[in-house]
């Protein structure tokens, strides 16, 4: 099967890497914009050749647009437009409900399938792109009356050679959960990151102390902002309500502190102690 | 060298095990007012042996307190109190200031160094303990004016021995930083961990959801109340000053979100991405 991959970075390059060796993609071409990506992409041998976007699609089977959320919210209506009848598209940006909209009435509706592979790591690129990203990992499909059916059972195959556990929801459904479990953290993320760095202007020594809790509360602050950016945007009004309770939570403890009130403080820990069950579930 | 532990947990009994195994400590008593905990010192061999705490003291050149902070202030008083002029005493809890102002007028201050190894896991108990949790982390000494030198040279040998760089700093300093790079970090994953449980009730997709990114950020969230409690409360001021810039770094967002302004907010990300100069220093 030819298969395009739209934007080879971290995620469509590692997509690339294990659906070429485990047999589903004899033929792989690249989209991407970036010269500099490109290029790396094909010299990293993730991709077989760099095309144009008309062409890649028509040669293909299958379109994967891994873009960033914006990108794709302009692009998809343009590969449908493009796509024949046997060209099967999906994407895997973090957000699913504003892309559903933007093409429900497309008269090619039908042979795109959404969904949202949830895996990544803080690095972006083709240089980033690895073998064994997704495996283990939960892929969301959303909206799925709306693709045929041989266009979702390609997709589910798909999903099932990166060894991906496929979970069935609206786009709606998703971008609420989304932004509990993925979009929130980034924002945390970034935020910690610049309280210690406007702290630190001044006093290095913070540089000396980091120890293991603290890279992994701010790992993800190494994000990528084009990614980020539009998924906050597009999903503006989960991610909105997710961190005003996020806030809440954090004066709750602020005024718990200030009051010095150590029995109520540890009953609130105890409770985000239930977290254990969810992370001992989510083991790969 | 005989060495007393006291609170064998996840830091006492890691150092137990790298202390013995490297050679520094011949034989380590353990003083643990939880019997289970130990028992199970005992039974994994971390310790030759459990005694009352004033006959280890008696028996011993060199005590590590590793109890949580609100015990280390009431016990350091009393070791003081037994210890003869040769034995040697160290803490390893997460705040300093309070418990150097603590017994900076008693008569065997000498012998006490007041430090803080920044090595840990989300785990507790002495099954949590492991070999080669510190190598490469760094240990904080505080105030070392007021310890008597061959007590100081002790304690930096034993940081040594567990591989650990040796910073100095006053007790007051190490409370501010502490704030920036831990403490702020665990308050940060308990509200997050709060904010995805309440959601979750009604929700339970979430957990079906979660990805490495969530797991990250989360992760200290299974932390002990035990230990984080009376941490939060001894360094009540500099922890609500950090929490506080940090719910207003949270709050920018929001409005950024809310006003739908996406070039500032990719310069903020931008500016949080910075923080891969502080994580790529402290790679082990």
């Amino acid at each position: 099967m030819t298969v395009t991959i739209i934007g080879i970075g971290l995620i469509g390059g590692s997509a690339a890497i294990d659906l070429r060796k485990r047999g589903f993609a004899a033929t792989i071409l690249g989209v991407d914009n970036d010269k500099i990506n490109a290029n790396a992409a094909l010299s990293l041998g993730l991709v077989d050749e760099i095309c144009t976007l008309e062409e890649s699609v028509k040669r293909s089977d299958l379109v994967i647009i891994s873009t960033p959320a914006n990108a794709t919210l302009t692009l998809l209506p343009k590969i449908l437009d493009i796509a024949g009848n046997k060209t099967v598209i999906t994407d895997v940006s973090s957000t699913k409900f504003e892309i559903c909209q933007k093409v429900k009435n497309h008269i090619n509706r039908g042979r795109f399938v959404a969904s949202h592979p949830m895996a990544g790591t803080e690095f972006s690129g083709p240089w980033a792109a690895t073998s064994g990203l997704f495996d283990g990992r939960g892929a969301i499909l959303c909206d799925t009356d709306q693709s045929d059916k041989e266009a979702l059972y390609l997709i589910q195959k798909m999903y099932e050679t990166l060894n991906m556990r496929i979970i069935y929801m609206t786009s709606s459904s998703h971008d609420t959960h989304a932004a509990y479990v993925s979009h929130i953290s980034h924002i945390s993320s970034f935020a910690l990151a610049l309280t210690v760095l406007e702290k630190e202007q001044d006093e290095k020594n913070i540089f000396d102390m980091a120890s293991g809790g603290f890279d992994s509360t701010v790992r993800l602050a190494k994000s990528s902002s084009d990614m980020w950016v539009p998924v906050f945007l597009q999903n503006k009004e989960n991610v909105l309500t997710v961190l005003r309770t996020y806030i809440d939570k954090l004066r709750e403890f602020e005024t718990l502190i200030e009051t010095e009130e150590g029995e109520k403080i540890k009953s609130l820990i105890e409770s985000s102690n239930k977290i254990r069950r969810v992370l001992n579930c989510n083991k790969n």
